[in-house]
């Protein structure tokens, strides 16, 4: 029985190792990202830190990752898609309160939607608040996620006539992935409000809400008439998860310092800083949008046309370089930026 | 070789039923509580929310499970800790600012750490506010984690003369456990400091800073002289995690509504209501101090004496027999109350 034994153990053991090495191919890391400085800097911090015994081993518990979103994970031109969110609402809207079709700013965003392009740029910042507060609150919590989701499910990016949850980079879903596999744990921390993109975090990016940070409205604990309680959503500013609000948001909701954080705007700047400023392996990356042709290419860093959504200044741009935080090329460093393009 | 393996396969079979018998005897779910409607009510509905295919089951990712802290998870009396601390921080902060030793409140904490036990009667809650404020903010959140940390490390309970961080109920640690055990991931959902929570909260109960929900100050991100970027503690409330603040902290923090919720004192009552009116499976329970001998016993619910700290009403009591919340006996469904006792 022994000799028989032996047999069937080695025969197994060279079936679990054969398994092991297609199990390996398989999962290599980040398929989607040429080989390249960018790439090399994940792998070697995700290397660095999860090597038990290492210099820079950081602890399960410690693993902290944080991802802006708009223009980090997904695409946020021409617009971002929360602002689009809040302007196609309008309709509704104006259908529920008939007072508010001739009300600024309300009566232009009808315009703007019945294709009357030139409407957008009467629309001042104090305008998309206003909207804002008119779609994005007075509602319960659970009334905004279904009106949410059914957005979600029938919006269109007006580029690439896909849903908006579709225009996810691949790269960075590869980050996501392979953080997770290798014990961290995944963020969002984005200036996009809080309870929009816990809608469809779950599924888009395998990031469940209690791991979205976001720009966070206050709500309101109360009861139905048969004195069931809901929470309401109110115009009264909780978190403002831009710049600064960014560490201050991520102490607030997390209470830990990430070990890797990627951006692609001056509004993550002090979440980099942040970042990089703890002890041990840290590392801060900036995606810049430098591709035209598959994406966008916008900074005005690196003489990219300039842009008010998703700013990536010079002084950014300088302020990366000079304290070894990567900057990740669109152009360069992703074979491919969406799923839909490898299909 | 079929019949020797199969002889392998049966014996090891064996083997593997008298581990798991053995594994699930030295496993069997809150020890330390008696047989009874409490440990009834928890059992069934983790088996019925964790049963595959069952009309009750949670999906893992669904499993928020949130606790008090102060009365429910550890002793609150004769005062909660966090108080204890912002007093017992008083002398460091006069040796630092001289000028506050003559100054109310500061100088009637000195007389009451001196001995002058009539002094806390002079101390209204204006009083404790500005202790807490001066104790709690205007330095780094590294610095109040240095100053917390060690004073958890030295501070003894006046009555058992142990930490406070001994002071947990062994019950309730089991119940964390069990819950965790069974794919629930468990909050603390405090009225206490959310930064103080989470400097033991790990290490005391196994909840990481990013699953503790307290009453939570603003920080304010600035930079040292040689540009290094830190937060500061900043007297600004971003929530008051008490009453109808714990649903709507819960709203902010987790984004889920909990299946199952555990409190003690009146400040928990919407949180318990929030809880038990979600679909599916809920329950809700509340921690009774009815125990004078080996802990405490106050309510002034069902004759218990009043208090003001932690305060559990009749009409608390009745809104819970109403509702199907269940009601924990500390004398009649505890064993024992805590760790140190069973040794």
């Amino acid at each position: 029985m022994q000799r028989n034994l032996k047999i069937t153990l080695v025969s197994l053991a060279a079936g679990i190792i054969g398994f092991a090495a297609t199990v390996a191919r398989a999962q290599e890391p980040l398929p989607s990202w040429n080989d390249g400085p960018a790439k090399q800097a994940i792998l070697e911090f995700v290397t660095a830190t999860t090597t038990q015994g290492g210099p820079q081993f950081v602890p399960p518990e410690a693993r902290i990752a944080t991802f802006d979103q708009d223009g980090t994970l997904w695409v946020e031109h021409p617009m971002y898609t929360q602002v689009m969110y809040c302007l196609e609402r309008v309709p509704a809207l104006v259908k529920s309160k008939p007072e508010l079709a001739k009300v600024a700013p309300f009566n232009t965003v009808l315009e703007l939607l019945h294709g009357d392009r030139a409407a957008m740029e009467k629309l001042t910042l104090a305008d998309i608040e206003k909207i804002a507060i008119a779609t994005l609150t007075g509602m319960s919590v659970e009334t905004f996620q279904v009106e949410a989701r059914q957005w979600l499910a029938e919006a269109k990016h007006p580029r690439w006539k896909k849903p908006y949850t579709e225009l996810t980079y691949l790269p960075m879903q590869e980050v996501l992935k392979y953080l997770r596999a290798n014990g961290y744990k995944t963020y969002i921390v984005t200036g996009g409000g809080q309870d929009f993109v816990r809608v469809y975090a779950e599924q888009t990016y395998g990031v469940p809400p209690e791991q979205v940070v976001g720009t966070a409205l206050g709500t309101k604990y109360g009861y139905t008439k048969d004195g069931k309680p809901f929470l309401t959503k109110e115009p009264k500013l909780v978190l403002n998860d831009n710049d600064a609000g960014k560490p201050e948001g991520i102490h607030l909701m997390i209470g830990r310092r990430p070990h890797i954080a990627f951006g692609n705007s001056t509004g993550d700047q002090q979440m980099l800083e942040y970042t990089k400023a703890g002890d041990g392996a840290r590392l801060s990356l900036l995606v810049l949008h430098d591709d035209a042709e598959r994406e966008y290419a916008y900074g005005p860093a690196e003489g990219l046309p300039d842009t008010k959504v998703g700013t990536f200044t010079q002084a950014l741009y300088d302020e990366a370089k000079k304290n070894g935080w990567t900057v990740i090329s669109m152009k360069n460093d992703w074979k491919v930026i969406f799923s839909f393009e490898s299909k």
